[in-house]
C-alpha cells in the first residue's frame, strides 16, 4: 500500500536500495578477469536514472511486496540495460563515444572486452533472477525468466535494435516507427513491470494483463519522449535544431511528427497507459505519477 | 538404457533430431527483422559437429530419459554456442573470416547483425529452455536456467573468453591456461551434459557430481584436442607447423607443452572424466565413448 505524497521519498529509497544491490551483485560474482569485471562494474555503476529497476520496485510495492524479493528483478533488468547499452554503444552500431558524460565502455576499455562485457551481464541476470538462493517460489522465478527472455530476445530489445540498424537512412512508417520503439525500449520496461508484479505474486489475471498494458505504453511513451528530449534536449543546449539521433539518419518521432505531435503521442502513450489501472485501485498511485514523470521529464 | 553397439546409430539420430529442433525453434520464434533471423538461421544451422547437443541427449538417455524432454537444453546449448562463435569471430576478438568453409556471420551480413543475432540467440536460449509448454517439472527447468547462465557468464564461457583475449601475446603458466580452456570450453560442455541430468530428473546426489566431474574434464580434453588439431591439423594440410592459434599469439597446449604432450594431457583428462562414471554402472557406455571420440576425433 502506498502514501501517493511520499512517492519521491520512496524512489530515492529504491534508487539507494538498487545501488548496493547492483554493487554487491558484481562483489558476489566470479571476476572472469579483472579487467572484464571492472568493465561491467564501470557499465552498470555509472550512474542512470535506474528507470528499470524503479518500476520492479514501485510495480511490487503497488501490489504489496516488500523490496526484498524484487531485488534479484530490479538487479536483472538494470544487467540487461547496461549490456544494452554498452553494444549499442559499440561502433559496428551507434558508434557513440561517450555515454552519461563519461568514455562509452568500447571506449574506456577496448571492443572485444566491451563485446564480452555485455555478453556477460546478459548471462548475469539469468543467473541472479534465477539464483537458488532467492526467496520467490519456484514457478514465479521461472516465469521471470520467462518474461524477461521474451521481452529482450528478437520479439523484444534485440528484434527491436535490428529494426532501428536497419532504418538508418531510411524513412519508417507510423507503424514501422511505432514498432520499433515498442520493442527496441518498450519491451523491456513493459518486462520491468511484469516482474515486478510476478515478484509480488500476481502471476495472471486482470491486474497482471492491466500491467502488461502499463508496461508497454509507458515504454512507448519512454522512448518517444526520449526522441523529443534528443531534439529539444540539444536545441536548448547547442542551438541547433537537430540532435545525434538525427545526425545519424535515424527516424524518429519528432523526424516522422515534429516536435509538438511527437509529445503529443508521448501524452496519448502516457494516458494509454494510466487508464489500465483502474483494476488496482488506489495501489496505482505510484504507477501513474511514474508515468507522469516519464512524458515530463527533462533528461 | 543405452546398446553400447549402437551408438553410432543413436548419435545420428540425435544430430537429425537437433538439426529438426533448431531449425523449428527458429522457425518459432520472432523474426524481429528478416535480416536479423537470417543471421541468427545462417549461424546456427550451418552445420556443426553438434556435440554440446548430443551431450545432452547421451546422458539424458543414460539415465533413461527419452529425447523430447531433452530437446529444449539440446537446443538452447547449441544456440548458445552459434552465438558464442558469432562473437568470437569478430574483428574485436578473433577476427575469423572463416567459419565452417564460409564466411563468418559479420562477413556474410554485417558488424551489427552479428553482434545482434549474437545477442538474441543467448536470449533465445534461456527462452526455449524457460517456455511455458515445456514438459519438464518448473523445478528443473529452473535449475536448468541456473546451470547454463552459471556456464556461460563470467565463471564460465565469457570469462574464459576474457582470459583468451587478454593473453593474445603473453605466455601462460600451467594453470591460467588450463583455468581458461576449463572456462571458455569446458564449462558449456559441463552444462550440456548436466543439462541432460537434469532433464532425466537426476538434479543432484552422487550421480550428479560424477556428472559434474566427467562433464568439466571432458570439456577440458575437447579443447586440449582442439589445440592440438590446430598445429596437427595445420601441419598435415599446409606443411606448416603452426595454425592459427599460433599465428594470433595465442598460448595454447602445444605451444606450452608440445605437441605430444599436449595430447597426452587430453587423454589423461578423457581418463579422469571416464574415472567419474562407475557411479553409472553400464548406463555409462555411451559417455564413456563419446569422451573417446573427443580424444581421437581429427577434426
Amino acid at each position: 500500500m502506498t502514501d501517493t505524497g511520499d512517492l519521491a521519498a520512496r524512489v530515492a529509497a529504491w534508487r539507494e536500495r538498487i545501488e548496493g544491490e547492483l554493487s554487491r551483485q558484481l562483489e558476489l560474482s566470479d571476476p572472469g578477469t579483472p579487467r572484464l569485471l571492472s568493465a561491467m562494474r564501470y557499465s552498470t555503476l555509472g550512474g542512470g536514472k535506474r528507470l528499470r529497476p524503479i518500476l520492479v520496485y514501485a510495480t511490487g510495492s503497488a501490489l504489496g511486496a516488500a523490496p526484498a524479493p524484487l531485488d534479484a528483478a530490479a538487479v536483472a533488468v538494470e544487467f540487461i540495460h547496461a549490456y544494452s547499452l554498452i553494444h549499442d554503444d559499440l561502433p559496428a552500431m551507434d558508434d557513440d563515444d561517450l555515454r552519461r558524460g563519461r568514455p562509452t565502455c568500447h571506449k574506456a576499455y577496448d571492443e572485444g572486452t566491451a563485446v564480452l562485457a555485455g555478453d556477460a551481464l546478459q548471462a548475469l541476470a539469468f543467473d541472479v533472477l534465477a539464483d537458488a538462493a532467492s526467496t520467490l517460489p519456484v514457478a514465479a522465478r521461472l516465469q521471470q525468466v520467462q518474461v524477461l527472455a521474451h521481452g529482450i530476445g528478437t520479439a523484444g530489445m534485440a528484434g527491436g535494435q535490428a529494426i532501428d540498424l536497419e532504418a538508418v537512412g531510411h524513412t519508417l512508417d507510423t507503424a514501422s516507427i511505432e514498432a520499433m520503439h515498442r520493442r527496441k525500449t518498450g519491451a523491456l520496461i513493459q518486462a520491468s513491470v511484469l516482474l515486478g508484479a510476478i515478484g509480488a505474486g500476481i502471476t495472471a489475471g486482470a491486474q497482471y494483463e492491466a500491467l502488461r498494458i502499463y508496461g508497454a505504453e509507458l515504454g512507448l511513451a519512454f522512448q518517444i519522449q526520449d526522441d523529443v528530449l534528443d531534439v529539444a534536449g540539444e536545441t536548448a543546449a547547442l542551438g541547433k535544431t537537430a540532435g545525434a539521433d538525427a545526425a545519424r539518419g535515424k527516424p524518429t518521432y519528432p523526424s516522422l511528427f515534429g516536435l509538438e505531435e511527437a509529445a503529443r503521442l508521448a501524452r496519448h502513450h502516457r494516458d494509454t497507459a494510466v487508464a489500465a489501472l483502474p483494476v488496482l485501485g488506489t495501489r496505482a498511485a505510484d504507477l501513474i505519477a511514474l508515468a507522469d514523470f516519464v512524458v515530463s521529464r527533462d533528461h
